[in-house]
């Protein structure tokens, strides 16, 4: 490929709202230019590397036993009411009427068009388990696009669908696909990522797991321990709370005056944060009347993920104004009106002494015994794990870090096969609902993260494995015969021998040439100039480390196969 | 791949709608899965198929210096307002409102995508030729769609668009996509294929070729000549008119009652066909009230795309009533409503003596004599060209046959550069609108043509270019040890040494077994039996030919590479 035709322009302004690296060098490379809030057109080097990619996830897909099949975009409205979805999803499912008024709609995810194949496929258990996936283009109008192929509203995507006879067989598949997931990001030059047990959310189902590259530009928060492996998103992250014991005492109503936030309320009574429950009110989406609060103790966060998931309701921050049933910043769980859901933190088990509202005005109760005031009640773990907090498995430090999330894999179960009623002859001749398994990986996406990880301050480092090129070659002074004859023959020469070449071969000065180089980071760089020529020799550069090595134009070829093969062995899987 | 476990459900039914052979077939195989009208699933053998025929596309446009990219599926109103067609395009195309109330569309095509990032990219002429292509899902809102996947509302396309500085450029770069799709067409196994001029409808443009596939299937009406190599889609061909000369007569009033059809008042007044005008009257699409007459010789139909070229406007059959400005079944030039706009065809060019009719009920004229009543007025060919009709080049007889247009080229001028302001800076310092040609072939379709080309009774025959796998091996008997074993390690001999085999495992009944192998139609056969082995053997058999070979065990391997060798050279392009 000839630099001075290729379609990519290159540009030392970043954008002005790329706050994130991948984005802010992606665009200056020239690889991604776009077209609407989150709507891009990958240019011809964005392509080459997405194809790569691509290429990889199929060879690892179908040594999985993965068969490639292609769903359509748009769907009919009634396959998605089979399964439930058409409703349950908010508007980033993008809903049209075609020209016959039938509702249509563009698919975010496929499980719907996979159980409606696999129904027409499958009639025994003899054929499962089965595992197919596409590589298709996808729409999700996210509310918040941002950093350009990080979060977007048209993506390809990967994703892939497994039905199994029972459980077993699914969580033996799962493992593969979780090995598999893991060879995909190390192939295509991956490094700092691990994957997390993580909430299954819309999806349905119950174990499921996110694989993460760790980037402080994440919008993902995650829990880490310092001292063993234990891992989790922070919306299913646990902690070893430390059980702060407070001396019993009556129930006591005292006045606080509108003194309302734990702090102030601590800080008048003078008790520890440890020594509070904390109140705070929800309501549930599309029905702001609909109440809910969660208690926390004084210290810790309401994480809404597991509250969401106790309640199986969305619920939102409570913004209906004074409900007649709440005295905000007075609210305790004792004399608290009946009508108003109620969710306690299983950091509230077992307290006593504690300082909570006394749901009227200017007053908190003291002395609050959770056992004795309230019952027998139920605990859930509900709240927020901080930094510094104990590991549920070892007892050690755990960490919180950001992630992007760069692929997920879930165990269904059999929510979608129940609901569109696919079932399958098993060996004793009762028919069952297949168990699922689904499986993503964002294409965009895994650019993005390749590009997050691998760069330094002059751009991109992209990795032998998914670089659109392997070489690029930089002639200074193509106005010297010499080199410009030496040049094109490398160029040939190279190419011939299936090495993947991007030829500057423009007439510009070599501080242009280089820049582009470092910016567009093509693995290898082969100088030609009228110095290193004079010796018969061409400079080799790693775009990687900066090393370089002088070598006899002759055996150019021989040493540009030579990296290429080592290098190739970092991304084995 | 293991047939027992293939993603690919064979049935013995056509699906009741299915009136072509290639739908028939390709649901019978298994390879498609209705999931609304006109949209499918690719089933694993499909999509192999179809992967093969994006790599032959696009090792194609790679070697006439194509550069692939991926413009998005969703585009925003603005790109397509500023060509104009957010408005000119009808409700094929798919609009919708994005979660912020933005008008957003699905593409049906994208010159403005390709203008777009063209336009970002390419500042100088020495930037020119260059070409873009993508391979991306698009969706087209048919009113009719047909035919499995002849007429699709969402598939898979490769569309291609080139820039040029002159059209001498243009010129010749548009012959190299021509003979790059001839090349492509021949790859994927097709023959009874050839290429026509056509009509450039809503691209845009003046110069097109469709390339389409001769098969009574087809929709589109192609003219050909039996003598030289003349031939054209029937929305733009010609022929030559024989010209009737009638005596000249005086211009006459005669009671015609209530014959109105062209018949009817040629049987009333003794008089040919020929020797009449006939009326055909329109109106403009979207505006009832303008009234167009077509007036053509009374043995000739209008060809309405000719007419709507002549017209730059669309034009539906008329159904408003009776105006008050046409008496129905007895218009004639002379004497009509200057109101209504009337285009003449070239066969009435001065012509005399005519039937016509009076515009007054129940009257014709007779004597009427084209330049003596009307004038020095313009003559357009509208007409529709008859088998029978004489070839325009060599005067040879005409013939119409049918066709599937499987590919299409446009020299599209700078209609959307200009609208859409993108300029570049020529040698001489000025800056120009670009000049763009656009190129398409959809992959489907490409899918559905090979199956309507290449089949038997039995089923599907083909190519070794597209065909998923290049071996079906039956084994026959697979409860008997030593067929179990010998096709096991066949499969396995053939798959290491790269060799694309299916391998029916299945312990069915031989006739099921062929009539699966016949139905999907891989390229060879090979049969492992008790019989054949006894002596050592194995049988290869072609399907395209059915040929059938005994071959040692151990020769197999070697056999089908030969076979293999052999037959790819036919898809050389």
């Amino acid at each position: 490929m000839l630099l001075s035709k290729l379609v990519c322009e290159r540009t030392k302004e970043a954008p002005q709202d790329a706050k994130i690296l991948s984005h802010i060098l992606l665009v200056r490379a020239g690889f991604i230019k776009q077209v609407a809030g989150g709507i891009y057109t990958m240019t011809t080097p964005c392509q080459k590397m997405s194809r790569k990619i691509q290429d990889i996830i199929r060879q690892e897909m179908d040594a999985i036993d993965g068969q490639e099949v292609l769903f359509p975009v748009v769907m009919p409205r009634e396959m998605w009411e089979s399964s439930g979805r058409y409703n349950s999803i908010g508007s980033e499912m993008v809903r049209f009427k075609d020209r016959c008024d039938r509702d249509m709609l563009l698919g975010m995810t496929h499980e719907e068009a996979a159980v409606h194949l696999a129904n027409h496929i499958v009639d025994s258990y003899t054929q499962l388990p089965m595992m197919i996936y596409q590589i298709q283009t996808k729409f999700r109008d996210e509310a918040r696009s941002r950093g350009g192929l990080i979060r977007v509203r048209e993506f390809t995507m990967k994703d892939a669908y497994s039905f199994h006879a029972t459980q077993e067989d699914l969580e033996q598949y799962y493992q593969r696909v979780y090995d598999a997931y893991y060879r995909i990001f190390r192939r295509i030059g991956l490094n700092n990522f691990i994957d997390f047990k993580s909430d299954t959310g819309m999806m349905g189902g119950s174990v499921a797991h996110e694989y993460m590259l760790l980037t402080d530009a994440g919008e993902d928060s995650l829990v880490l321990c310092n001292h063993c492996d234990y891992r989790a998103n922070m919306e299913v992250a646990d902690s070893v709370l430390e059980i702060a014991d407070y001396p019993q005492a009556a129930l006591e109503e005292v006045f606080t005056g509108d003194d309302k936030t734990i702090d102030e309320v601590c800080n008048r009574l003078g008790v520890d944060r440890k020594q509070t429950a904390k109140a705070v009110v929800y309501a549930v989406k599309g029905d702001s009347d609909k109440v809910v609060i969660a208690f926390v103790r004084g210290d810790l966060e309401v994480n809404e993920a597991k509250l969401k998931k106790v309640l199986r309701q969305d619920v939102v921050a409570y913004e209906g104004g004074v409900s007649s049933d709440v005295v905000c910043g007075n609210i305790g769980p004792y004399g608290l009106s009946d009508k108003i859901t109620v969710v306690y933190d299983t950091s509230l088990r077992g307290t006593h002494g504690l300082v909570v509202g006394a749901n009227r005005p200017q007053y908190h109760y003291v002395g609050f015994d959770m056992a004795r005031e309230m019952g027998d009640v139920e605990f859930h773990d509900i709240h927020k794990v901080k930094a510094g907090d104990k590991c549920p498995i070892c007892g050690g430090d755990l960490r919180i870090e950001n992630g992007i999330e760069i692929g997920n894999i879930f165990q269904l179960g059999t929510k979608y096969t129940k609901a569109m009623g696919m079932t399958v002859h098993g060996a004793d001749g009762e028919s069952f609902n297949p168990i699922m398994g689904c499986y993503g990986i964002g294409v965009g996406r895994a650019i993005a993260s390749v590009a997050q990880e691998s760069n330094d301050e002059r751009g991109l480092i992209l990795p032998m494995s998914v670089a659109p090129w392997q070489v690029h070659i930089c002639a200074l002074r193509m106005d010297n015969e010499e080199v410009a004859t030496k040049a094109w023959q490398l160029y040939e020469t190279l190419t011939k021998a299936g090495v993947e070449v991007l030829f500057d071969e423009r007439n510009v000065g070599a501080g242009v040439k280089f820049a582009d180089a470092d910016l567009m980071g093509m693995p290898i760089r082969v100088v030609v100039s009228p110095k290193s020529l004079a010796c018969g020799q061409i400079e080799i550069t790693l775009r990687a480390t900066k090393e370089s090595e002088m070598v006899a134009y002759d055996d150019c070829l021989a040493k540009v196969q030579a990296i290429i093969a080592a290098e190739m062995t970092k991304y084995q899987g």
